[in-house]
């Protein structure tokens, strides 16, 4: 199988699929994607997926997109993996969690886009004294991790999809210095810690390339 | 099984888990919720859903929200009716398009958002001559419905969730009189005149009640 993704700095659908894979030692060969460098209208990558987004899967000549529908496959080929919990309720409330994710937090994505090399602690400070609704999405989402069933327990338990949803988001809550609570720092240092992630993040710290729409922050820091 | 919805007149997301039970005779008891009269941040229906949001699902104590997790919740409760389709390979496909529109399109849904009972065929011209992005999602939907395996079937072959999620999308192009080929009609004719979704349109015709932010249109055409 075929993992197209974008530079690991800055791509956090990317980063979802890709740790999935990592972390279920699931086979797959990765094919970087460069965004270019002035944001285009309608996707950027249509020669690879019509949709004209990454994370992008081809198995064989079967192509998969968009990460929510690339995990219910892998889950579906990979049974034995365990991709999602076992338990249907538990299963269900994974599922109910990565979907919320894949069609919210608008505010934190715009606002806090993905950048693992910077540091935006100053910038991070002005964007959360300006827009209220960050407050009220990182609320959420620490209702959402406080939920897990143990402090030392992944979201649903064992790292499932649903933990791939929130790893870019713990990224983003350390890069932008976002006010958060000790138990909710305890899945950051969690989640930050898995190897999958920590394989990410080494390969984003390595690569040098720069894309300059997600850079608008850096010259202001 | 509760389902919590919002007015049938403007709230694609309830429509699209509404006539997923209606479509393949699932039991449930409607508790039909009304949007406050401005816009409020972070969700209006948090009493009955933290997320924010409707749909929700309530199966005796157990709340299931998001509609794509909805859906999935119910192909696994429902396996002998195949809310998905049983070819693997069609099922990710169909997975693929719905998680598509979960996260996509976001022009046409903020510029043309559903409003049944209206014709806006006079804003839509306009909407249509502004907005160049909205042309380029129409494109892409027009090639995935395209693709369905025959003209006469839906989306992924016999009535699936796909097809919930595209069917807001068929009243909004009739709506805002958006411009389509023929093909495109003849799915909008099919997803219309299915009884489940004729059964939401005509209750939404019925439902006087109006919010206020949904009709800002209305004066203007």
């Amino acid at each position: 199988m075929k993992l197209f993704i974008a530079q690991k700095n800055y791509s956090s659908w990317s980063m979802r699929t890709w740790i999935l894979f990592k972390a279920f030692d699931l086979p797959f060969q990765e094919v970087l994607m460069h965004y270019p460098n002035e944001k285009k209208q309608g996707g950027v990558f249509k020669e690879i997926n019509p949709a004209g987004k990454v994370p992008a899967l081809l198995d064989d000549d079967f192509l998969i997109w968009d990460t929510l529908a690339i995990a219910e496959y892998l889950a579906e080929k990979f049974p034995e993996k365990k991709l999602w919990p076992i338990d249907f309720k538990t299963r269900t409330r994974a599922r109910c969690i990565s979907a919320e994710m894949h069609s919210g937090f608008p505010y934190l994505r715009e606002l806090c886009s993905m950048n693992i090399r910077a540091n935006f602690q100053n910038i991070g400070k002005k964007i959360w004294a300006e827009n209220i609704q960050l407050h009220e999405e990182l609320t959420r989402i620490e209702k959402i991790w406080l939920e897990r069933p143990d402090v030392n327990h992944f979201l649903c338990g064992d790292f499932s999809i649903a933990d791939t949803f929130y790893a870019p988001i713990a990224i983003r809550i350390k890069t932008y210095g976002l006010p958060v609570s000790e138990n909710t720092q305890q899945y950051i240092d969690k989640i930050l810690n898995h190897f999958a992630v920590k394989a990410w993040i080494d390969d984003a710290l390595n690569d040098p390339t720069l894309v300059d729409y997600y850079e608008i922050h850096t010259e202001n820091e």
